[in-house]
């Protein structure tokens, strides 16, 4: 018995990816992929790919009754949009991508779904809000310390992006021309990730109130984010290793890596590497995620798992790309 | 049963590719990997995006005795070498990746293992060829009109192929500094390949004796072959394309696309797409394929799965990358 | 005494190239680049490397009566338009970067800006039309065979272009996320610049007329054109490898070399190179150009300089960027 | 008169950089460029972007009387064993291009040559040490705070270089098939570079000792440096601003941008671009420049115009790649 699986903003990259995950996943049924800009058109000609794997349209209208699940992969905004709007049937799962649900002050009934943090209530809730892809590289390098109520000082971020978090709209800074061997920054000190940042930290850790300095970059590569990280931390390297060894070892797809670590590793998986350092008393946090899998469809497979009993795992076994 | 599989040359590219592929594969137990100068170390210390998947070590010996198969990685030459100084299991099947076994003249009891032109042979081999990556891109546009004995003329081939074709040893044509944002030539009119591309036209269409001007390019991108050709040719486009379908109607790879198709549509997957056009009297052909999955590890392990009676797929299902 | 320049078109990729070239040349003052889209704006919010270089803002009107050259660096169709909606001072020369007036049929008084071939015409001419960059690239490869008419069977051309030659209007094809480490073609057999290619060709060998057959390929990176060529040719390489270096002996900017030649060598200059091989009864040639320069602004430059009696390469010694 | 120069290292980029410069130097003739291992090559068979610009030739020997100034372009440990082993004319001057004197303690007579900070030492010393690159970028960020005691806590920087700044040697981390896509730090919070900076940070604010949090990062472009800093800072934006104006206003390469700034606005300059922004109590500066120009080569340059009493922009009018 397969799960039926819809799927809205099916133009986007999100979906893209969602569809190219679920294609190959050995119990999902995708029912439709709503687009209003492009029903009727093959879901082949916007996503790349997919040739010879699928004969899907994209719709512009569909039914609920029959689903187990439906993806959001709608704008900021819509969701929420879509869910005051709507009267969904009454044992509809929803995974929304958007962070309309993501801040515990408007998150209604929703679980914030970083596994690592959450497993066991996402495994029981009905709505989920799937995490921002920064967000889940700097979480993921930071839970342990705040699970121990390490974080004591200024914490300072530095992440690089590939150009598919910018979404498929093009812009200015997403034009092959410009972003080309081009390096920049954007939001300094304020992207709007530091909130769903903060609030899981603080979950483990309520009197961590410092300052989070964050620069997002905007690299010049398609896929993921590479995050540098450090604060100041009294524990030694070996202590540190092991805490972040024990926080993560019933976890599926993030891993502390002994040797140096470069973001191609986990291009085209939904795997978290973290590396660790010691320099006096900083700490020192390298963690790297694909941005549209682990920040992004492959976290809402992963959470679509735990939501359904399935293994965590399951559809998420993907090839590495190495290069 | 899970089938024994071994590896030799396991630290070039190949190598690491076919890892990757075995590692999901749901068929096989990696037994060895061989590597004379990596020995003892861990194979995610040397290929990317392993981690977390296997602990495996490189080593410097091997027993063949209970082994299914090996897998032959090492440089050109070396798998001759390797044949003519083993006594070898008489049951043993051997995948050779290298262009040794390639050519007919000595192609000992080897099968050219390009499963569109030759599955029931593969079938029933022990011992297979595995095709070179442009090899594969060229013959896979050409040799459904080879098998209607509509090659008439000259040939004209315009082929660019990403870095990993040139391999892990760096040379200057490899240099980051050189490579990145540039374009170049090499072989013109004189590639390797030629060889086994005729060959296997001739084994169609036993006529054709025609040039095949072809022009390899190195492209400024990792991964992926895009090739160009045209050649005169009567029919019109409807019946080209119906023939090209049929001829790759029972391909689980291979693809023909209506849409103009673009390098990344098949990247990271075993795929070859083909897109035709025909303009007055010429048929316009674009052949694209994943240098190292179709146009090597991937293939390999497609001829494996034919070879032991494996639905040809098992294990190549792949997420295509898309970005 | 300076040349008062104006430049209409002023936010478009051509027209901030030739601003960046013009700032440096010791003989020009230019007078005012117009946009009407970003008329008030600092040239240095627009176009890239400009900054600490000029205070010039884009203007939205301007007089015609005390300048000495007008470059139109507007969209193809846009020139005509002006010209036949303005009442020009008599002595005002015009230097028009769009294709409306290139194909003899409707050149006016305008004169083909190919220095290699026109040079005297264009020292004298008051109005120019400058080449496109496809066709600059393919015409200097193939005007010295045209010159002993030596072309006497179909021409075999495949170029790669740099994302700027599409221009900075964002389009699905130069999306960053899309064309990272992506190859695609279009227009293939079809495209604009052919027509004045074989107009070129004809000017020397008036009986020309076989076909040219040209694949564009869109490259992944910025800037240039690498051009790969073929056709029959009676002449040994050495008697060719004469008659490139005498055809050019004079030339500023295109050379011949000796050894293989790949596209940095071009990136940021002017200059045009050419690699000749042969092999059995087939000339290979290799032609590179920065689009953007050879094959648009640097071009433009260098027959202003003809124009206004200047030496040819005054403001074009650029320092090639290597990386 | 032009001034005689000599290269030592020729075959290394930063000397490939130099003569691409001193090529179009109006006061400068090339004597020689030496080169052990490249004796007797084509300069053109080396260095990318020179061909017809010259007909130099690498040469294993050279004499020093006739010499006006010897650029050491040398590996780092070469140019102390060059100083140490030759008898020198007494008029020649030195500018090294390596680490070797840049260090106040082992200096001898060497003047560390960043304009911005030692110009009329730099216009009167015989001998140059030329700074590193990354400690340029940085360096210019900091100088003017520290001009007016500004520097009271930690400083945090994050500064990403192009393939270029390895060299020219072959390594796994500049293999393209690795680098490509790839982001990576080495030499984290203890690069060779601090030592530089806080000397010059200490010659105008003695008492500056806290921490420099300096992570290094490998980018995938093969030019530039895009260096982002913050630290606590009590004055307001406009402050800040007039003071950085005014601390550079007769800089000839260094300027403020009030509008964000992204790294190909220098690549192919000497510039150096900075940006400013205050958020709460902590002031962010963005700085970039190319490398091997106002990293290298180029400030070498400029560091020659001022030894000679030559206007300091002489030859260094570059025109910016913009793409």
């Amino acid at each position: 018995m397969k799960i039926s699986v819809g799927i809205t903003g099916g133009a986007g990259y999100t979906a893209g990816e969602l569809i190219r995950l679920l294609i190959n996943h050995p119990n999902v049924k995708i029912e439709f992929v709503h687009s209003g800009s492009n029903a009727g058109n093959r879901i082949t000609d916007i996503h790349e790919g997919l040739m010879g794997e699928t004969d899907l349209v994209f719709v512009d209208s569909f039914d609920l009754e029959s689903l187990n699940v439906l993806f959001l992969c709608s704008p900021h905004g819509d969701s929420r949009k879509f869910m005051e709007t709507h009267v969904l049937p009454e044992t509809l799962k929803i995974i929304d991508l958007s962070m309309d649900y993501r801040h515990k002050e408007n998150a209604a009934n929703f679980v914030y779904g970083l596994p690592e943090l959450n497993k066991e209530t996402i495994r029981k809730t009905q709505y989920l809000a799937n995490p921002g892809c920064f967000a889940t590289a700097i979480q993921l390098a930071l839970l342990p310390l705040a699970s121990k109520q390490l974080l004591k000082n200024e914490i300072h971020v530095n992440a690089i992006t590939g150009s598919t978090g910018a979404g498929v709209k093009p812009e200015v800074t997403t034009h092959f021309s410009w972003r080309n061997n081009n390096i920049s920054v954007y939001n300094v000190f304020k992207h709007q990730h530091l909130k769903e940042i903060r609030e899981s930290l603080n979950q483990l850790q309520p009197n961590f109130d410092n300052e989070i300095n964050f620069i997002p970059v905007r690299g010049n590569f398609s896929r993921g984010i590479f995050a540098t990280l450090y604060t100041e931390c009294d524990w030694n390297l070996e202590e540190i290793r092991r805490l972040y060894s024990d926080c993560y070892k019933d976890s599926a797809f993030t891993f502390i890596s002994d040797n140096p670590i470069d973001l191609k590793q986990v291009v085209n998986t939904n795997k978290c590497l973290l590396h660790l350092e010691k320099h006096t008393g900083k700490l020192f946090i390298v963690s790297i995620i694909d941005n549209l899998l682990k920040g992004a469809s492959g976290q809402a497979v992963q959470n679509f798992n735990l939501m359904f009993g399935l293994d965590e795992k399951t559809g998420l076994n993907l090839k590495s790309s190495g290069f």
